[in-house]
């Protein structure tokens, strides 16, 4: 699958080389890829990244996805499907907040490119923990939310190829559940401080013994 | 122990029963006593439950917990662990939002009354899986938030008492940390939608191979 993988930090470099290794056609894309020549990727501008992929990831800050999607063009992610991983905050003297309350960014995606397949997932997770599930000490769960469930089946599909068996993904329905997965950023960063590591997840436990 | 539990709801009532069965002297707490003579459990004015107990708890609606808190009089509150169970929330046509964003209510509880020693706990679960861990398909995890350590190990007794072996039990932190535990509502409702059923949980699955 041709995949191309806006956004060149930790979290679009890991997924990018994990897709990559999984036989998929990777391509990052960059407001500035001449700056980013040494990842060992192909990397483009962001508008030639979408527009010569299948699948779009969406790895770019969360509080700057919308405006940088846009400027990008809007009529390269018509029909596609457009994975949404970021997550937006800041960081203020009085902690960490999230940029879209009451909201989530993967609502404000899918209202802003209305033409894209919007799935919001592996937001919940330190990159770390997207692109080797296994090296946790017990399988964990990855959470899916979308409108269009043929988008979501492509994404599962790319989840499983990063070692995301079907039993660990959990769909939670339409796009406006992106809302559980992003505030649960902040209960991440309050068990990031507890266990003094960003490697972990959690496991939905359900009801009766195993 | 003697343990004011202030609500009657289904929290209040599942948390009552349990800790009574457990040896504790419980007093639920109502703002019409009268009206609540068929729990089977002793229950008195918000303002006596609180005065006669050690430990205080908040199971009341987290929209109306500081007002009803402070009409009970703070200063039966003052020196006691208050531990804060409730999460405010309102749903409305656009779904499920939190009342208190940008912050907590554990938080704005501490600050309401300030020399109460509030610890934040089990509002990342239903009531069926705050008294019956063990009825979960495995072993979960609950969370502590609060500034005083000696409260948050007293409270740490009482989860014990519930079921939640000290092993299920993770100290987040100071009472900040409640964002977490609060925000968290919103994924809650989402997975609850997906499985069917409000009586699962999380567990925090950490690195490395158990």
């Amino acid at each position: 699958m041709r995949i191309g993988v806006i956004g060149t930090g930790n979290v679009g470099r890991a997924l990018a080389k994990a897709w990559a290794a999984a036989g998929h056609e990777v391509v990052l894309g960059s407001r500035d890829p001449e700056a980013r020549k040494d990842l060992g990727l192909p990397v483009a501008e962001v508008r030639e990244a979408a527009a010569g992929a299948e699948v779009v990831v969406n790895a770019t800050p969360g509080a700057d996805s919308v405006a940088l999607l846009r400027a990008a063009g809007a009529d390269v992610l018509d029909g596609k499907v457009l994975v949404d991983i970021a997550v937006g905050f800041t960081v203020e003297d009085d902690g960490f907040a999230l940029t879209h309350t009451g909201v989530s960014l993967g609502e404000e995606i899918q209202r802003a490119f209305p033409a894209a397949r919007v799935v919001k997932t592996l937001s919940t997770m330190d990159s770390s923990a997207m692109v080797a599930p296994d090296d946790l000490a017990e399988e964990s769960t990855v959470f899916l939310s979308g409108d269009d469930p043929a988008a979501k089946a492509v994404t599962g599909t790319l989840l499983t190829d990063l070692g995301w068996s079907p039993a660990s993904q959990l769909d939670l329905g339409g796009i406006e559940t992106s809302r559980g997965q992003e505030h649960f950023a902040l209960l991440f960063v309050a068990i990031m401080g507890a266990l003094g590591t960003h490697t972990f997840n959690v496991r939905v436990v359900p009801q009766g013994k195993g």
